[in-house]
Protein backbone atom coordinates (compact mmCIF):
# COMPACT_ATOMS: atom_id res chain seq x y z
CA UNK A 1 0.00 0.00 0.00
CA UNK A 2 1.34 3.15 -1.09
CA UNK A 3 1.14 6.24 1.40
CA UNK A 4 -1.06 7.82 -0.83
CA UNK A 5 -3.41 5.09 -0.95
CA UNK A 6 -3.21 5.11 2.29
CA UNK A 7 -4.13 8.48 2.61
CA UNK A 8 -6.92 7.59 0.29
CA UNK A 9 -8.21 4.75 2.54
CA UNK A 10 -8.20 7.09 5.71
CA UNK A 11 -9.84 9.81 4.01
CA UNK A 12 -12.75 7.50 3.14
CA UNK A 13 -13.20 6.34 6.28
CA UNK A 14 -13.33 9.93 7.58
CA UNK A 15 -16.05 10.56 4.93
CA UNK A 16 -17.84 7.84 5.48
CA UNK A 17 -17.98 8.66 9.59
CA UNK A 18 -18.95 11.70 8.75
CA UNK A 19 -21.86 10.72 6.74
CA UNK A 20 -22.66 8.49 9.20
CA UNK A 21 -22.74 11.03 11.88
CA UNK A 22 -23.92 13.46 10.09
CA UNK A 23 -27.31 10.76 9.79
CA UNK A 24 -27.54 9.81 13.22
CA UNK A 25 -27.33 13.60 15.13
CA UNK A 26 -31.03 15.45 15.51
CA UNK A 27 -31.30 18.23 13.17
CA UNK A 28 -31.01 21.45 14.29
CA UNK A 29 -34.21 22.61 12.86
CA UNK A 30 -35.90 20.23 15.58
CA UNK A 31 -36.63 21.12 19.19
CA UNK A 32 -34.14 21.28 21.00
CA UNK A 33 -32.56 23.41 18.12
CA UNK A 34 -29.99 24.81 20.34
CA UNK A 35 -28.81 21.23 22.16
CA UNK A 36 -28.94 19.89 18.41
CA UNK A 37 -26.68 22.49 17.50
CA UNK A 38 -23.98 22.26 20.09
CA UNK A 39 -24.33 18.55 19.32
CA UNK A 40 -23.82 18.99 15.67
CA UNK A 41 -21.31 21.59 16.29
CA UNK A 42 -18.98 19.78 18.39
CA UNK A 43 -19.21 16.12 16.22
CA UNK A 44 -19.31 17.06 12.57
CA UNK A 45 -16.63 18.61 10.58
CA UNK A 46 -13.29 18.01 12.19
CA UNK A 47 -10.80 15.40 14.23
CA UNK A 48 -9.22 12.80 12.92
CA UNK A 49 -11.48 9.92 13.45
CA UNK A 50 -8.87 7.66 14.79
CA UNK A 51 -11.62 5.58 16.92
CA UNK A 52 -13.69 5.70 13.70
CA UNK A 53 -11.14 4.12 11.21
CA UNK A 54 -9.92 1.35 13.83
CA UNK A 55 -13.66 0.25 13.25
CA UNK A 56 -13.46 0.10 9.93
CA UNK A 57 -10.35 -1.21 9.14
CA UNK A 58 -10.74 -4.21 11.86
CA UNK A 59 -14.09 -4.51 10.03
CA UNK A 60 -11.94 -5.20 6.91
CA UNK A 61 -10.36 -8.55 8.05
CA UNK A 62 -13.83 -9.76 8.66
CA UNK A 63 -15.48 -8.00 5.36
CA UNK A 64 -18.16 -7.01 8.16
CA UNK A 65 -21.02 -5.26 6.49
CA UNK A 66 -20.46 -1.20 6.27
CA UNK A 67 -23.95 -0.45 6.95
CA UNK A 68 -23.32 -1.77 10.41
CA UNK A 69 -19.58 -0.84 10.58
CA UNK A 70 -20.93 2.58 10.42
CA UNK A 71 -23.10 2.39 13.62
CA UNK A 72 -20.29 0.86 15.74
CA UNK A 73 -17.87 3.63 14.21
CA UNK A 74 -20.23 6.41 14.63
CA UNK A 75 -20.55 5.23 18.32
CA UNK A 76 -17.15 5.06 19.61
CA UNK A 77 -16.69 8.93 17.95
CA UNK A 78 -19.64 9.89 19.61
CA UNK A 79 -18.79 8.81 23.09
CA UNK A 80 -15.08 10.06 22.10
CA UNK A 81 -16.97 13.76 21.18
CA UNK A 82 -18.75 13.91 24.40
CA UNK A 83 -15.91 13.12 26.75
CA UNK A 84 -13.91 15.82 24.63
CA UNK A 85 -17.22 18.11 25.24
CA UNK A 86 -17.32 17.74 29.11
CA UNK A 87 -13.30 17.50 29.91
CA UNK A 88 -13.09 21.39 28.17
CA UNK A 89 -15.80 22.56 30.73
CA UNK A 90 -14.83 25.25 33.32
CA UNK A 91 -15.14 22.53 36.20
CA UNK A 92 -12.79 19.93 34.79
CA UNK A 93 -9.85 21.22 32.07
CA UNK A 94 -11.26 24.42 31.44
CA UNK A 95 -10.12 24.55 27.58
CA UNK A 96 -11.46 27.45 25.17
CA UNK A 97 -10.10 25.86 22.03
CA UNK A 98 -10.74 22.42 20.06
CA UNK A 99 -9.99 21.56 17.02
CA UNK A 100 -9.31 25.05 15.70
CA UNK A 101 -12.62 26.11 17.33
CA UNK A 102 -14.12 27.26 20.62
CA UNK A 103 -14.86 25.06 22.50
CA UNK A 104 -18.94 23.55 22.68
CA UNK A 105 -19.18 25.99 26.05
CA UNK A 106 -17.59 28.82 24.97
CA UNK A 107 -19.78 28.76 21.59
CA UNK A 108 -22.65 27.72 23.00
CA UNK A 109 -23.01 27.74 27.22
CA UNK A 110 -22.09 25.46 30.19
CA UNK A 111 -25.91 24.25 30.81
CA UNK A 112 -25.72 23.27 27.34
CA UNK A 113 -22.34 21.68 26.48
CA UNK A 114 -23.02 19.42 29.91
CA UNK A 115 -26.49 18.61 28.00
CA UNK A 116 -25.34 18.05 24.47
CA UNK A 117 -22.34 15.73 26.28
CA UNK A 118 -25.25 13.71 27.88
CA UNK A 119 -27.17 13.42 24.84
CA UNK A 120 -24.30 12.51 22.81
CA UNK A 121 -23.34 9.53 24.92
CA UNK A 122 -27.46 8.46 24.85
CA UNK A 123 -27.01 8.88 20.96
CA UNK A 124 -23.83 6.41 20.62
CA UNK A 125 -25.97 3.83 22.51
CA UNK A 126 -28.86 4.49 20.51
CA UNK A 127 -26.92 3.45 17.40
CA UNK A 128 -25.70 0.40 18.24
CA UNK A 129 -29.11 -0.47 19.48
CA UNK A 130 -30.27 0.24 15.87
CA UNK A 131 -27.17 -1.17 14.89
CA UNK A 132 -28.07 -3.68 11.67
CA UNK A 133 -26.94 -6.80 13.03
CA UNK A 134 -28.61 -9.51 15.45
CA UNK A 135 -29.48 -9.02 18.46
CA UNK A 136 -26.85 -10.82 20.08
CA UNK A 137 -24.44 -9.23 18.56
CA UNK A 138 -25.76 -5.32 19.21
CA UNK A 139 -25.54 -6.42 22.96
CA UNK A 140 -22.57 -7.47 22.76
CA UNK A 141 -21.10 -4.16 21.38
CA UNK A 142 -23.25 -1.71 23.66
CA UNK A 143 -21.89 -3.80 26.79
CA UNK A 144 -18.31 -3.58 25.44
CA UNK A 145 -18.95 0.21 24.98
CA UNK A 146 -20.26 0.32 28.53
CA UNK A 147 -16.98 -1.34 30.01
CA UNK A 148 -14.73 1.07 27.65
CA UNK A 149 -16.70 4.10 29.13
CA UNK A 150 -17.88 3.33 32.74
CA UNK A 151 -15.38 4.17 35.84
CA UNK A 152 -13.17 0.74 34.73
CA UNK A 153 -12.89 2.95 31.54
CA UNK A 154 -12.64 6.23 29.66
CA UNK A 155 -14.77 7.95 32.92
CA UNK A 156 -12.57 6.26 35.71
CA UNK A 157 -9.41 7.23 33.52
CA UNK A 158 -10.45 11.14 33.66
CA UNK A 159 -11.24 11.00 37.23
CA UNK A 160 -7.79 9.56 38.02
CA UNK A 161 -6.60 12.36 35.88
CA UNK A 162 -8.33 15.09 37.57
CA UNK A 163 -7.11 13.38 41.41
CA UNK A 164 -3.30 13.13 39.95
CA UNK A 165 -3.12 16.86 38.97
CA UNK A 166 -0.36 18.49 40.99
CA UNK A 167 0.86 14.86 41.94
CA UNK A 168 4.23 13.23 40.39
CA UNK A 169 3.00 9.86 39.31
CA UNK A 170 5.84 7.31 38.70
CA UNK A 171 5.48 5.40 34.68
CA UNK A 172 3.64 2.66 36.06
CA UNK A 173 0.75 4.78 37.75
CA UNK A 174 0.49 7.22 34.31
CA UNK A 175 0.78 3.80 32.62
CA UNK A 176 -2.39 2.69 34.66
CA UNK A 177 -4.58 6.00 33.91
CA UNK A 178 -3.82 5.91 30.41
CA UNK A 179 -4.94 2.80 29.72
CA UNK A 180 -8.27 3.84 31.06
CA UNK A 181 -8.51 6.94 30.19
CA UNK A 182 -7.52 6.73 26.51
CA UNK A 183 -6.45 3.74 25.74
CA UNK A 184 -10.18 2.01 26.84
CA UNK A 185 -11.86 3.73 24.47
CA UNK A 186 -9.33 2.44 21.31
CA UNK A 187 -9.83 -1.21 22.41
CA UNK A 188 -13.63 -0.32 22.69
CA UNK A 189 -12.78 0.47 18.85
CA UNK A 190 -11.07 -2.35 17.99
CA UNK A 191 -13.49 -4.76 19.67
CA UNK A 192 -16.83 -3.95 18.21
CA UNK A 193 -16.38 -4.46 14.42
CA UNK A 194 -14.75 -8.02 15.73
CA UNK A 195 -17.98 -8.34 17.91
CA UNK A 196 -20.23 -7.52 14.92
CA UNK A 197 -18.16 -9.81 12.96
CA UNK A 198 -18.66 -12.32 15.83
CA UNK A 199 -14.73 -13.06 15.68
CA UNK A 200 -13.52 -16.00 17.68
CA UNK A 201 -11.57 -16.34 21.29
CA UNK A 202 -8.58 -16.62 19.62
CA UNK A 203 -8.69 -13.51 17.22
CA UNK A 204 -10.18 -11.12 19.90
CA UNK A 205 -7.24 -11.98 22.49
CA UNK A 206 -5.12 -11.07 19.60
CA UNK A 207 -7.19 -7.92 18.83
CA UNK A 208 -6.44 -7.04 22.71
CA UNK A 209 -3.27 -7.28 22.90
CA UNK A 210 -2.97 -4.67 20.00
CA UNK A 211 -5.56 -2.07 20.83
CA UNK A 212 -3.72 -2.11 24.37
CA UNK A 213 -0.70 -1.31 22.82
CA UNK A 214 -1.64 1.18 20.69
CA UNK A 215 -3.71 2.76 22.97
CA UNK A 216 -1.31 3.15 25.47
CA UNK A 217 1.07 4.59 22.34
CA UNK A 218 -1.46 6.62 20.89
CA UNK A 219 -1.59 8.71 24.84
CA UNK A 220 1.69 9.01 25.04
CA UNK A 221 2.27 10.24 21.65
CA UNK A 222 -0.23 13.00 22.87
CA UNK A 223 1.91 13.92 25.53
CA UNK A 224 4.48 14.20 23.89
CA UNK A 225 2.52 16.32 21.10
CA UNK A 226 1.46 18.84 24.06
CA UNK A 227 5.08 19.32 24.83
CA UNK A 228 6.74 19.36 21.22
CA UNK A 229 3.92 19.72 19.15
CA UNK A 230 2.76 22.61 16.55
CA UNK A 231 -0.13 24.49 17.75
CA UNK A 232 -1.36 25.42 13.99
CA UNK A 233 -1.12 21.68 12.94
CA UNK A 234 -3.03 20.91 16.14
CA UNK A 235 -5.66 23.35 16.59
CA UNK A 236 -4.57 23.78 20.19
CA UNK A 237 -2.18 25.38 22.81
CA UNK A 238 0.36 23.12 23.82
CA UNK A 239 2.05 23.04 26.85
CA UNK A 240 -1.44 23.32 28.96
CA UNK A 241 -0.43 19.51 30.64
CA UNK A 242 2.48 20.95 32.35
CA UNK A 243 0.77 24.64 32.71
CA UNK A 244 -1.98 22.21 34.49
CA UNK A 245 0.39 20.38 36.20
CA UNK A 246 -0.65 17.38 34.70
CA UNK A 247 1.01 14.00 35.46
CA UNK A 248 2.39 12.72 31.77
CA UNK A 249 4.66 10.37 30.33
CA UNK A 250 7.19 12.58 29.17
CA UNK A 251 6.52 13.80 32.86
CA UNK A 252 7.62 10.81 34.40
CA UNK A 253 10.33 9.57 32.19
CA UNK A 254 11.35 11.96 29.95
CA UNK A 255 10.90 12.71 26.55
CA UNK A 256 13.97 10.66 25.03
CA UNK A 257 12.50 7.70 27.14
CA UNK A 258 8.35 8.28 25.97
CA UNK A 259 9.53 8.57 22.20
CA UNK A 260 11.21 5.04 22.73
CA UNK A 261 8.31 3.81 24.65
CA UNK A 262 5.83 4.68 22.01
CA UNK A 263 8.28 3.39 19.50
CA UNK A 264 8.09 0.22 21.49
CA UNK A 265 4.24 -0.38 21.55
CA UNK A 266 4.35 0.10 17.95
CA UNK A 267 6.08 -2.49 17.61
CA UNK A 268 3.87 -5.00 20.29
CA UNK A 269 0.86 -3.63 18.37
CA UNK A 270 2.26 -4.74 15.00
CA UNK A 271 3.41 -8.01 16.42
CA UNK A 272 -0.07 -9.20 17.95
CA UNK A 273 -1.46 -8.75 14.33
CA UNK A 274 1.07 -10.31 12.36
CA UNK A 275 -0.76 -13.63 12.13
CA UNK A 276 -3.82 -11.68 10.05
CA UNK A 277 -1.41 -11.37 7.33
CA UNK A 278 -2.26 -9.44 4.13
CA UNK A 279 -5.80 -9.06 5.19
CA UNK A 280 -5.01 -6.50 8.20
CA UNK A 281 -2.34 -4.31 6.11
CA UNK A 282 -4.43 -1.57 6.52
CA UNK A 283 -4.67 -1.75 9.94
CA UNK A 284 -1.11 -1.86 10.69
CA UNK A 285 -0.74 1.22 8.29
CA UNK A 286 -2.81 2.99 10.83
CA UNK A 287 -1.24 1.71 13.88
CA UNK A 288 1.99 3.48 12.37
CA UNK A 289 0.20 6.39 11.57
CA UNK A 290 -1.47 6.98 14.93
CA UNK A 291 1.64 6.55 16.64
CA UNK A 292 3.58 8.60 14.03
CA UNK A 293 1.33 11.47 13.84
CA UNK A 294 2.02 14.95 14.30
CA UNK A 295 -0.91 16.58 15.04
CA UNK B 1 -55.82 -4.10 49.28
CA UNK B 2 -55.27 -2.06 52.20
CA UNK B 3 -53.07 1.08 52.97
CA UNK B 4 -50.89 -0.83 54.72
CA UNK B 5 -50.50 -3.76 52.76
CA UNK B 6 -50.08 -1.13 49.60
CA UNK B 7 -47.14 0.81 51.86
CA UNK B 8 -45.65 -2.49 53.19
CA UNK B 9 -45.24 -3.72 49.02
CA UNK B 10 -44.29 0.18 48.06
CA UNK B 11 -41.41 -0.46 51.09
CA UNK B 12 -40.45 -4.15 49.25
CA UNK B 13 -39.98 -2.57 45.85
CA UNK B 14 -37.83 0.47 48.00
CA UNK B 15 -35.29 -2.43 49.45
CA UNK B 16 -35.15 -4.51 46.22
CA UNK B 17 -33.86 -1.56 43.98
CA UNK B 18 -31.83 -0.14 46.68
CA UNK B 19 -29.68 -3.79 46.65
CA UNK B 20 -30.16 -3.39 43.13
CA UNK B 21 -28.42 -0.55 43.21
CA UNK B 22 -26.23 -1.41 45.40
CA UNK B 23 -24.86 -4.42 44.07
CA UNK B 24 -24.19 -2.72 40.50
CA UNK B 25 -22.47 0.33 41.64
CA UNK B 26 -18.80 -0.12 41.93
CA UNK B 27 -17.41 -0.26 45.43
CA UNK B 28 -15.68 2.85 46.81
CA UNK B 29 -12.34 0.56 47.82
CA UNK B 30 -11.79 0.08 44.14
CA UNK B 31 -9.97 2.80 41.78
CA UNK B 32 -11.25 5.49 41.17
CA UNK B 33 -12.89 5.79 44.93
CA UNK B 34 -13.90 8.94 44.94
CA UNK B 35 -15.85 9.05 41.52
CA UNK B 36 -17.66 5.82 43.24
CA UNK B 37 -18.16 7.71 46.64
CA UNK B 38 -19.69 10.12 44.62
CA UNK B 39 -21.88 8.06 42.68
CA UNK B 40 -23.07 5.89 45.54
CA UNK B 41 -23.93 9.15 47.72
CA UNK B 42 -25.97 10.12 44.86
CA UNK B 43 -27.71 7.02 44.42
CA UNK B 44 -28.14 5.03 47.68
CA UNK B 45 -29.96 5.80 50.53
CA UNK B 46 -32.97 8.25 49.27
CA UNK B 47 -35.14 9.13 46.99
CA UNK B 48 -39.38 7.88 46.66
CA UNK B 49 -37.54 5.17 43.78
CA UNK B 50 -41.34 5.92 42.10
CA UNK B 51 -39.40 4.71 38.45
CA UNK B 52 -38.47 1.61 39.78
CA UNK B 53 -41.81 0.86 42.00
CA UNK B 54 -43.28 1.28 37.84
CA UNK B 55 -41.00 -1.59 37.01
CA UNK B 56 -41.69 -3.56 39.60
CA UNK B 57 -45.73 -3.18 39.39
CA UNK B 58 -45.82 -3.49 35.49
CA UNK B 59 -43.77 -6.22 35.81
CA UNK B 60 -46.37 -8.29 38.17
CA UNK B 61 -48.95 -7.79 35.28
CA UNK B 62 -46.57 -10.74 33.76
CA UNK B 63 -45.25 -12.51 36.43
CA UNK B 64 -41.86 -11.28 34.65
CA UNK B 65 -38.57 -12.66 36.79
CA UNK B 66 -37.45 -10.55 39.59
CA UNK B 67 -33.84 -10.76 38.68
CA UNK B 68 -34.67 -9.21 35.19
CA UNK B 69 -36.86 -6.32 36.81
CA UNK B 70 -34.42 -5.49 39.27
CA UNK B 71 -31.70 -4.98 36.04
CA UNK B 72 -34.65 -2.21 35.11
CA UNK B 73 -35.54 -0.83 37.86
CA UNK B 74 -31.87 -0.22 38.58
CA UNK B 75 -31.45 1.66 35.01
CA UNK B 76 -33.86 3.72 35.21
CA UNK B 77 -33.05 4.94 38.76
CA UNK B 78 -29.72 5.30 37.46
CA UNK B 79 -30.62 7.53 34.71
CA UNK B 80 -33.00 9.55 36.64
CA UNK B 81 -30.52 9.79 39.63
CA UNK B 82 -28.07 11.34 36.38
CA UNK B 83 -30.33 13.65 35.86
CA UNK B 84 -30.63 14.86 39.18
CA UNK B 85 -26.82 15.06 39.45
CA UNK B 86 -26.10 16.96 36.45
CA UNK B 87 -29.61 19.27 36.86
CA UNK B 88 -28.36 20.51 40.07
CA UNK B 89 -24.68 21.79 38.89
CA UNK B 90 -24.08 25.58 39.25
CA UNK B 91 -24.42 26.25 35.85
CA UNK B 92 -28.30 24.39 35.49
CA UNK B 93 -30.28 25.04 38.36
CA UNK B 94 -27.69 25.33 40.84
CA UNK B 95 -29.06 23.44 43.88
CA UNK B 96 -27.14 22.79 47.28
CA UNK B 97 -30.00 20.33 49.05
CA UNK B 98 -31.34 17.65 47.44
CA UNK B 99 -33.45 14.89 49.23
CA UNK B 100 -32.27 16.85 52.87
CA UNK B 101 -28.50 16.36 51.84
CA UNK B 102 -25.80 18.69 49.96
CA UNK B 103 -26.31 17.76 46.12
CA UNK B 104 -23.31 15.50 44.64
CA UNK B 105 -21.32 18.84 44.02
CA UNK B 106 -21.52 20.10 46.81
CA UNK B 107 -20.53 17.15 48.95
CA UNK B 108 -17.73 16.46 46.43
CA UNK B 109 -16.80 19.26 43.89
CA UNK B 110 -18.22 19.64 40.07
CA UNK B 111 -15.96 17.87 38.51
CA UNK B 112 -16.60 14.49 40.19
CA UNK B 113 -20.35 15.17 39.69
CA UNK B 114 -20.38 15.53 36.23
CA UNK B 115 -18.22 12.20 35.91
CA UNK B 116 -20.66 10.61 38.32
CA UNK B 117 -23.87 11.95 36.26
CA UNK B 118 -21.59 10.32 32.93
CA UNK B 119 -20.82 7.11 34.88
CA UNK B 120 -24.31 6.51 36.12
CA UNK B 121 -25.87 6.80 33.02
CA UNK B 122 -23.29 4.43 31.04
CA UNK B 123 -24.03 1.95 34.05
CA UNK B 124 -27.75 2.30 33.31
CA UNK B 125 -26.80 1.00 29.78
CA UNK B 126 -24.63 -1.59 31.23
CA UNK B 127 -27.66 -2.84 33.90
CA UNK B 128 -29.43 -3.56 30.69
CA UNK B 129 -26.89 -5.31 28.64
CA UNK B 130 -26.25 -7.54 31.62
CA UNK B 131 -30.07 -8.33 32.64
CA UNK B 132 -30.96 -12.00 32.48
CA UNK B 133 -32.59 -12.49 29.34
CA UNK B 134 -33.07 -13.03 26.08
CA UNK B 135 -30.78 -10.68 23.57
CA UNK B 136 -33.95 -9.51 22.06
CA UNK B 137 -36.22 -7.98 24.83
CA UNK B 138 -32.27 -6.33 26.21
CA UNK B 139 -32.08 -4.49 22.58
CA UNK B 140 -35.69 -3.70 23.39
CA UNK B 141 -35.04 -2.79 26.70
CA UNK B 142 -31.91 -0.57 25.54
CA UNK B 143 -33.72 0.99 22.95
CA UNK B 144 -36.19 2.40 25.08
CA UNK B 145 -33.48 3.73 27.37
CA UNK B 146 -32.09 5.41 25.28
CA UNK B 147 -35.28 7.14 23.27
CA UNK B 148 -36.71 8.01 26.34
CA UNK B 149 -33.16 10.00 27.97
CA UNK B 150 -32.07 11.08 24.40
CA UNK B 151 -33.17 14.78 23.13
CA UNK B 152 -36.78 13.50 22.49
CA UNK B 153 -36.66 12.45 25.86
CA UNK B 154 -35.29 13.51 29.45
CA UNK B 155 -32.33 15.91 27.77
CA UNK B 156 -33.92 17.50 25.62
CA UNK B 157 -36.80 18.31 28.17
CA UNK B 158 -34.13 19.69 30.53
CA UNK B 159 -32.85 22.17 27.20
CA UNK B 160 -36.30 22.88 26.87
CA UNK B 161 -36.40 23.62 30.22
CA UNK B 162 -33.42 26.01 30.34
CA UNK B 163 -34.03 27.68 27.36
CA UNK B 164 -37.48 29.00 28.46
CA UNK B 165 -36.42 30.48 31.73
CA UNK B 166 -38.18 33.83 32.37
CA UNK B 167 -40.82 33.61 29.33
CA UNK B 168 -44.39 33.09 29.76
CA UNK B 169 -45.15 29.72 28.69
CA UNK B 170 -48.62 28.82 27.83
CA UNK B 171 -50.60 25.49 29.27
CA UNK B 172 -49.88 23.84 25.94
CA UNK B 173 -46.20 24.61 25.81
CA UNK B 174 -45.51 23.85 29.46
CA UNK B 175 -47.00 20.49 28.66
CA UNK B 176 -44.62 19.74 26.04
CA UNK B 177 -41.77 20.67 28.07
CA UNK B 178 -43.29 18.39 31.03
CA UNK B 179 -44.00 15.24 28.92
CA UNK B 180 -40.25 15.31 28.03
CA UNK B 181 -38.61 16.34 31.08
CA UNK B 182 -40.21 14.30 34.00
CA UNK B 183 -42.49 12.19 31.46
CA UNK B 184 -40.27 10.40 29.01
CA UNK B 185 -38.60 8.17 31.84
CA UNK B 186 -41.89 7.83 33.52
CA UNK B 187 -43.03 6.20 30.48
CA UNK B 188 -39.76 4.05 30.11
CA UNK B 189 -40.34 2.75 33.37
CA UNK B 190 -43.36 1.37 32.40
CA UNK B 191 -41.95 0.43 29.42
CA UNK B 192 -39.16 -1.57 30.42
CA UNK B 193 -40.87 -4.27 31.84
CA UNK B 194 -43.56 -4.52 29.25
CA UNK B 195 -41.07 -4.94 26.51
CA UNK B 196 -38.88 -7.39 29.15
CA UNK B 197 -41.79 -10.00 29.41
CA UNK B 198 -42.83 -9.87 25.60
CA UNK B 199 -46.12 -7.60 25.85
CA UNK B 200 -48.10 -7.61 23.10
CA UNK B 201 -49.01 -4.60 20.71
CA UNK B 202 -52.71 -3.99 23.11
CA UNK B 203 -51.02 -4.24 26.42
CA UNK B 204 -47.94 -1.73 24.84
CA UNK B 205 -50.76 0.83 23.93
CA UNK B 206 -52.75 0.71 27.26
CA UNK B 207 -49.37 1.21 29.15
CA UNK B 208 -48.23 3.98 26.96
CA UNK B 209 -51.72 5.98 27.62
CA UNK B 210 -51.50 5.05 31.11
CA UNK B 211 -47.78 6.49 31.42
CA UNK B 212 -48.00 9.44 29.48
CA UNK B 213 -51.11 10.63 31.67
CA UNK B 214 -49.13 9.39 34.56
CA UNK B 215 -45.71 11.09 33.78
CA UNK B 216 -48.06 14.49 33.34
CA UNK B 217 -49.48 14.15 36.36
CA UNK B 218 -46.40 13.41 38.00
CA UNK B 219 -44.33 16.59 37.02
CA UNK B 220 -47.65 19.24 37.65
CA UNK B 221 -47.69 17.80 41.59
CA UNK B 222 -44.05 18.48 41.53
CA UNK B 223 -44.90 22.11 40.68
CA UNK B 224 -47.37 22.20 42.72
CA UNK B 225 -45.41 20.74 45.75
CA UNK B 226 -42.63 23.61 44.74
CA UNK B 227 -45.70 26.03 45.40
CA UNK B 228 -47.43 24.42 48.81
CA UNK B 229 -45.29 21.86 49.53
CA UNK B 230 -43.65 21.23 52.97
CA UNK B 231 -40.05 22.20 52.50
CA UNK B 232 -39.16 19.09 55.68
CA UNK B 233 -41.15 16.38 54.27
CA UNK B 234 -39.49 17.43 50.56
CA UNK B 235 -36.05 17.68 51.74
CA UNK B 236 -35.45 20.95 49.69
CA UNK B 237 -36.40 24.18 49.28
CA UNK B 238 -39.72 25.28 47.95
CA UNK B 239 -39.95 28.47 45.73
CA UNK B 240 -37.26 27.64 43.78
CA UNK B 241 -39.17 27.54 40.31
CA UNK B 242 -40.81 30.95 41.02
CA UNK B 243 -37.65 32.22 42.54
CA UNK B 244 -35.64 31.05 39.14
CA UNK B 245 -38.53 32.14 36.94
CA UNK B 246 -39.14 28.42 35.57
CA UNK B 247 -41.67 27.90 33.65
CA UNK B 248 -44.20 25.53 35.23
CA UNK B 249 -48.26 24.23 35.22
CA UNK B 250 -49.28 26.35 38.32
CA UNK B 251 -47.80 29.56 36.52
CA UNK B 252 -49.29 29.00 33.28
CA UNK B 253 -52.84 28.10 34.27
CA UNK B 254 -53.00 28.74 38.12
CA UNK B 255 -53.21 26.68 40.98
CA UNK B 256 -56.67 25.61 40.93
CA UNK B 257 -56.55 24.49 37.43
CA UNK B 258 -53.12 22.68 38.13
CA UNK B 259 -54.72 20.68 40.57
CA UNK B 260 -57.89 19.73 38.72
CA UNK B 261 -55.22 18.75 35.40
CA UNK B 262 -53.50 16.83 38.02
CA UNK B 263 -56.70 14.33 38.78
CA UNK B 264 -58.07 14.36 35.49
CA UNK B 265 -54.79 12.93 34.49
CA UNK B 266 -55.15 10.61 37.14
CA UNK B 267 -58.44 9.45 36.09
CA UNK B 268 -57.06 9.04 32.63
CA UNK B 269 -54.64 6.75 33.55
CA UNK B 270 -56.46 4.79 35.62
CA UNK B 271 -58.68 4.26 32.95
CA UNK B 272 -56.08 2.72 30.32
CA UNK B 273 -55.24 -0.05 32.74
CA UNK B 274 -58.82 -0.75 33.61
CA UNK B 275 -58.69 -3.51 30.95
CA UNK B 276 -55.75 -5.20 33.13
CA UNK B 277 -58.01 -6.03 35.90
CA UNK B 278 -57.09 -7.00 39.07
CA UNK B 279 -53.81 -7.76 37.89
CA UNK B 280 -52.92 -4.10 37.64
CA UNK B 281 -54.34 -3.18 41.05
CA UNK B 282 -51.11 -2.77 42.54
CA UNK B 283 -50.46 0.05 39.46
CA UNK B 284 -53.27 1.64 40.16
CA UNK B 285 -52.53 2.54 43.73
CA UNK B 286 -49.42 3.79 43.19
CA UNK B 287 -50.37 6.02 40.54
CA UNK B 288 -52.58 7.39 43.18
CA UNK B 289 -49.86 7.56 45.44
CA UNK B 290 -47.83 9.56 42.67
CA UNK B 291 -50.56 11.65 42.12
CA UNK B 292 -51.40 12.59 45.91
CA UNK B 293 -48.35 12.46 47.20
CA UNK B 294 -46.98 15.69 49.58
CA UNK B 295 -43.76 15.02 49.01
Amino acid sequence: MTPAEFAARLAAYQARVEQALEARLPLPSEVPGRLHQAMRYSALGGGKRIRPALVYAVGELYAAPLEALDAAAAAVEMIHVYSLVHDDLPAMDDDDLRRGRPTCHRQFDEATAILAGDALQVLAFESLANAPAGAEARVAMMSALATGSGTQGMAGGQAIDLAAVGRNLDEHEVEAMHVRKTGALIETSVRLPALLAGAGAEDLTRLDRFSRALGLAFQIVDDLLDVEGDPALLGKAVGADRARHKPTYPAAVGVERARERALELEGEALAAIRGFGDRASMLARLAGYIVERRS
